[in-house]
């Protein structure tokens, strides 16, 4: 036997005696995978000194599939996958998310679990399944360690996923509490989207951003300061002048032109962090979830391209520094029970008619809110609001067919007394809507004409959702670098930190 | 760096050639994976000498999420996953399956992409996309370097899977044709499933039976003779003498007590093959698929389980070949856009209803069948089969609220709704039943009755289902044993086989 296999000698001969338990599937005894990796890490890694931690919420191998047809039908035609950062990386290992109270669980516990190694209940962050102990976080260690520590999402940044970083919650609602963590967890670079709850909530208290500041945080809100950023800053909170729903980013669908985007983020996060003790950065695309839970596929799949392309920036940083920076990618659930099939168009898709939808569910809510204040729901009909919906989602009523750019986006009968339907609750004060089996299955608390227009467009695309929740399908977990090959293999998310704390040495 | 690091070094170093080019996801060049398996192959793998290449038709991580969730809640209870044995695999790649036709591939294209590394038309076994030049597969290849050569399958062996393995054909009903080409290849072990044109199309061929036996093949067909195979039984094709549908072995499910399984023609298949020379054996876990397209949750995860169980037959074997054996287990494509998580049920699943179900789809229809024998459509009332509905589901209507077994099993009204339009449309001829894009959504040409009673059982326990076909989802590759390693990572379906091909040093 040659030299160089004695890694995975090591880890297939660990691996070997779990599944002698197992192979007649009766003995509970799993392999234990922390120790599989420490006796290979024993061996050959490095401590790698920059690390990123990508987390696409609500992303898994359906979301990013979904994405290289899109791109690949865009932008070259025919059965051709676009290309996508993430999945050139080496190593694709796979986890399973449950929590300890769901196999459908939340973003805390699943954003615990990564970040802490444990299992929890849903909508805690940050402390054991007892609610009262709390496990120290991966970057908590790090932070202590000596590596600069930076939090970056395209949602809040008191939300479930980056706070699971930094702060520890019995309730992910608590958002005030998690703003004053923020202030006082010392670390060095938080950028995306704003907060919730910046004076409580009910908004008596002491505003955090005032906090945080006083905690000797630079707070940039302007385009301008953000991209003057660099080592010297100091300790930063970074806020996306462009703000859409709930004190996220904007839907890159929707971003201007001149938005400041994720990848942005990325590449000022690099140069605050850079430090010859190196660097933990987590990066989240938040809205892929969002997306997800509204089944709106154009919205969920532009902002997956956007996390890779941020992704490609930590790409072209680990080239420079190839043998010292470890990326991992990784869902921490997947939302809304997406796939790439659906029972009218069998064996078909059709990707490129998403390509006529140009705006998010939101942006379009927005405009039905709009046509709502001008009219009542007695004088109300569908046909005011077709020449909108053909603008924005390239779907015409059966009678417009001649118009339709695509023969395909023409709405058949049934889908369009579908259409009518919801826009017939559309039109009703959200008191006076149908509430039933029926009509949660069809809207799931949606703007039902909204989610019924995508849930066409994407059935017409091939794309079928199962759920408005999130699902308790596996996710993928990418890593290239230093390390990178400890992620391969099927585990439980709680082993993407135990893989890491042992890569890293640390305790 | 220490020397045991070569390996992976090269593999990193070469995939990081092709992200720098995709970095900015514009240029359309790939790492290619051939060469990345090369490089690392020169210095390191030996040569396996067993090689199993288990082939899970339409199962993809939300089958195999689903079978571990199952046996954990119907085991133990509570948040605990059961224990398969592929998924204590040390490796777990991700292939996507589009054909050169298809983001919906078929079985016949996606086998053929795994034995020969080709992309072609669905449909089509065994040829290029030309539908005129025959690569040369996996098994072709090794045979001519002394290995034997195995090919099992639950389903008949002139189904696309299998026949992928030892036929070119340019459509896959040409079931005749392949037959023959079985009886032609000198393989040395078929083992399942029957022949579905044993006399061809028209069934006024000579007997593909007797043509197979008159190539030297010892075909048997009770139980006495298929335990009593070993490695001196000479060229075997092995016909479980349990039957069901379509001259495929029965649903697990539906299997009797004294029944071969799929992990006794793994057993046989190792006794029959084994030799100095070496062996490849192909295992198709082929009505994970069917089961699948209907949407039937209960017989899919038990068909899931059983392909598992022969799994475990050749991780046993591996750990007394420890450095000679290697174990490839993927999917060809996903069927059916399975989920875990369903609109009605939320963060919640329920699994364990699940375990009132103890009959296939296939199994019910025969009752239906017979229950229509004997009546008219005009006298048939649900109220007849709502004690089979019981029995063989669990679910109860609800003005029987009161006899269930679980409340959970209690029918809504909404649900009950379906069920009694699904009735009617059953007591009819097919002939005569509705046909429009509705019931093509709600039924997807399944009995109507039945495909309405698995959706609604697998909606309350959270599993949903978007189409009756096969998806564009992409699937896991589990591998463990000599070269595994080479397996990690995210690639086409089409690196399998180049993958086995560098790791064998075959041209």
């Amino acid at each position: 036997m040659k030299l160089s296999k004695k890694i995975f000698t090591a880890i297939l001969c660990t691996a070997l005696v779990g599944i002698t338990a197992v192979g007649t599937i009766a003995v509970p005894a799993r392999a234990n995978t922390t120790n599989i990796v420490q006796s290979a890490k024993e061996q050959t890694y490095k401590k790698p000194k920059y690390i990123f931690n990508f987390i696409g919420d609500g992303m898994s191998y359906v979301q990013v599939n979904s994405a290289q047809i899109y791109k690949g039908v865009t932008e070259k035609g025919g059965i051709n996958l676009g290309k996508l950062a993430v999945s050139q990386f080496p190593v694709c290992g796979s986890a399973t998310t449950q929590d300890s109270t769901s196999f459908a669980p939340d973003s805390a516990s699943t954003a615990t679990a990564i970040s802490s190694g444990v299992k929890t209940h849903s909508g805690v962050i940050g402390y054991n399944a007892d609610k009262q102990t709390k496990p120290e976080s991966i970057t908590e260690k790090l932070k202590k360690e000596g590596y600069k520590i930076g939090i970056v999402s395209s949602v809040s940044i008191d939300h479930a996923t980056p706070a699971a970083f930094y702060a520890h919650a019995v309730s992910r609602k608590d958002m005030y509490d998690i703003a004053l963590q923020l202030a006082d967890s010392n670390f060095d670079y938080f950028a995306g989207g704003s907060l919730v709850q910046p004076n409580g909530k009910n908004g008596d208290q002491k505003s955090a951003f005032e906090i945080i500041e006083e905690k000797g945080y630079n707070i940039v809100d302007t385009k301008e300061e953000i991209l003057s950023l660099n080592s010297e800053s100091g300790k930063v909170y970074a806020i996306n002048p462009e703000l859409q729903d709930s004190q996220a980013m904007s839907y890159d669908l929707d971003a201007s032109k001149d938005s400041i985007r994720l990848k942005d983020f990325v590449e000022k996060g690099i140069d605050v962090l850079d430090n010859e003790d190196g660097f933990f950065m987590m990066v989240e695309g938040g809205k892929i979830d969002w997306a997800g839970h509204a089944n709106d596929a154009r919205s969920n799949i532009q902002d997956v391209i956007a996390l890779d392309e941020a992704i490609g920036v930590a790409v072209d940083f680990a080239k420079k520094h190839p043998e010292e920076t470890l990326i991992i990618v990784t869902g921490d659930h997947e939302t809304g029970g997406m796939t790439i099939g659906y029972s009218t168009t069998g064996y078909n898709t059709a990707f490129n008619l998403l390509a006529n939808q140009d705006m998010s569910y939101v942006a379009f809510d927005e405009l039905l809110a709009e046509y709502k204040k001008g009219t009542t729901a007695d004088k109300a009909k569908i046909e005011d609001v077709l020449p909108l919906i053909k603008k924005h989602f390239g779907l015409v009523s059966p009678s417009n067919a001649a118009s339709a750019k695509d023969s395909a986006l023409v709405l058949t009968e049934y889908e369009y007394n579908k259409l009518k339907d919801a826009f017939a609750q559309t039109m009703k004060d959200s008191s006076e809507r149908t509430n039933n089996q029926e009509t949660g299955i069809l809207y799931g608390g949606y703007e039902p004409l909204t989610v019924t227009l995508t849930h066409i467009l994407n059935n017409k695309a091939g794309i079928g959702w199962t759920s408005y929740a999130h699902t308790g399908v596996p996710v993928p977990v990418y890593a290239m670098g230093e390390g990178a090959e400890l992620f391969s293999g099927a585990y439980d998310n709680t082993d993407i930190f135990n893989k890491l704390v042992a890569l890293c040495e640390l305790k």
